[in-house]
């Protein structure tokens, strides 16, 4: 079993070594552009450390690992495109440093290009990866359409939002599991079980995310703190809290979030003192527990290596307490 | 063999009972509404005759058929934003109808969907498709960029615009065709031969286009005659012209070309007449014979019956006529 910075290290290196053609230059600039921004790589480590683990040869999972991290950079183009965002990781979105044509049409061929990591494969895994990955990937388009009509209704359910996180961000963790799963060749209750590990953990991650952008440090967490208050985002606190208001709290809470005038400080510890009257904090500390377990009752029943599931298991608490 | 009409029909009928998930709505519906929007479904059918001219079961060509028939509606959705089109076959295209976060993801949705459709095959043919397709798709947005591209540039050459519309159109009808032979299962020679006869014939139906728009009779063409010389576009006549031009008749095509406020007939009228003396006009037809002959060659090269060679010529010739 290597060190995930062994893995990281093997990605980084197989990107830059990834050999694009120069012309089109303006189609295929943005793609290394966006590719070299870095990033922790996490989806594409987690397909290399999956089939380590079920003792394939790490290596032989590059080329699905480039084809995860590749997806995962075509969904950040699109995404930056449809959230107007200026910025990501610090420097500009491909959009803002061309034109919306410019992202549209590199985001579509890192897309393909994605699906061609896998041509390197023999038929039955290429097949295997491929079918995986475009599920995926579909589920992916279907978590970011219903995230852009929640912003556009009244009340999201808790079964929508999980539905929607779930196809957002976690079944890319899961898929990225499940390829190096794939990639090793072993049999399909092995390759579920690691792909419902990450999916989980993919879950509980995002749930946290949530939970932290009201109740975190700032110091540790890295962004403001009430971020999704003050933007009026339907988080799962949020959804949570007016599931168990009464109506007075109910009425607070819609009144509160639909204040624009009120000072950001002020409606954000308001704001957050209801999450905490209604049991909404409790709510999403004992859901995020609920996925962590589930996730990691998956590994114990997975066919690996003692060594393996604990490499498997530092990772998932590493993940969560953001240590990586 | 099949007539043309029956595959479209084929096709048609898939189309309607592909079975889209409802929901999220916003993702589907502006897949349903530009597939129902009709057309000729010309490279579907391609695959289809091409797989029947092969002594395959033409039917079972239908899942390849429609993945090629997804990815050209997919191109049409991201270049009609890319364009800033407002209709498209006579409609409103989908990011006016809906908006451009839609047009964007249903797209993306519409390409991993026209991938899925490969997945019934077994997995050798699954794995042949799919490598074709993507090497296709990854071209076919080189020649969009191309083509932006060359909107900027002062002075395209014939082997650039030629290399742009080879790639931008003309490689997806031989791939369909491809296609088509990859499920009938015949060898790699009958494969290159059938896919060059498609591409040639996409080549020389394009700089048909070029022609028809300066000479074509309005009645039949379709659309309004000099077009492309009132909106400047850089086409194979503007380009030959300027290859050929003596230095009087140089300045004479630039200054008109780039002359804004002279009368439109007038303009058209000149620039044609241009056209003719530099031998412009005789170059795109010597230039659209010899891609028609080379297509028509590979036909003649390929071990197929007497029967399914006409069949093709037919098609081939009636392309051309635009009967089709």
């Amino acid at each position: 079993m290597q060190d995930i910075g062994v893995y990281k290290e093997a990605i980084d290196r197989a990107l830059a070594e990834q050999n694009l053609p120069n012309s089109p230059e303006r189609l295929y600039a943005p793609i290394d552009y966006i590719l070299s921004l870095g990033g922790k790589r996490l989806r594409p480590v987690l397909t290399l450390m999956s089939c380590d683990c079920f003792q394939g040869a790490y290596h032989k999972a590059i080329p699905a690992a480039l084809a995860v991290e590749l997806f995962h950079n075509f969904s950040l183009i699109h995404d930056d495109i449809m959230d107007q965002a200026p910025l990501r990781r610090g420097h500009q979105t491909v959009h803002h440093k061309w034109d919306l044509n410019t992202g549209i049409l590199s985001g579509d061929a890192l897309l393909i290009l994605a699906y061609r990591y896998f041509e390197s494969y023999p038929p039955e895994v290429f097949s295997a990866l491929s079918k995986l990955f475009s599920q995926t990937a579909i589920e992916v388009c279907e978590g970011q359409q219903y995230d852009i009509d929640f912003e556009q209704l009244q009340e999201v359910s808790k079964d929508q939002y999980l539905k929607m996180i779930n196809y957002k961000t976690a079944v890319l963790v899961g898929a990225a599991m499940k390829m190096g799963a794939i990639v090793a060749q072993v049999d399909q209750t092995q390759q579920d079980l690691i792909y419902e590990f990450g999916r989980s953990l993919g879950v509980a991650f995002q749930l946290q995310d949530d939970y932290l952008d009201a109740f975190g440090d700032p110091k540790v967490f890295g962004k403001q703190v009430g971020g999704d208050i003050i933007s009026g985002k339907k988080t799962y606190l949020y959804i949570s809290a007016l599931e168990k208001a009464n109506a007075p709290q109910r009425t607070s809470l819609l009144t509160l979030y639909g204040d624009e005038a009120i000072q950001i400080e002020e409606k954000v510890s308001q704001v957050k003192a209801l999450f905490e009257a209604t049991g909404a904090t409790q709510a999403i500390v004992e859901a995020i527990k609920g996925h962590t377990q589930h996730a990691f009752f998956q590994l114990e029943q997975a066919d690996l290596s003692e060594q393996a599931k604990a490499h498997l298991a530092d990772f998932g608490h590493g993940l969560m307490k953001r240590n990586f």
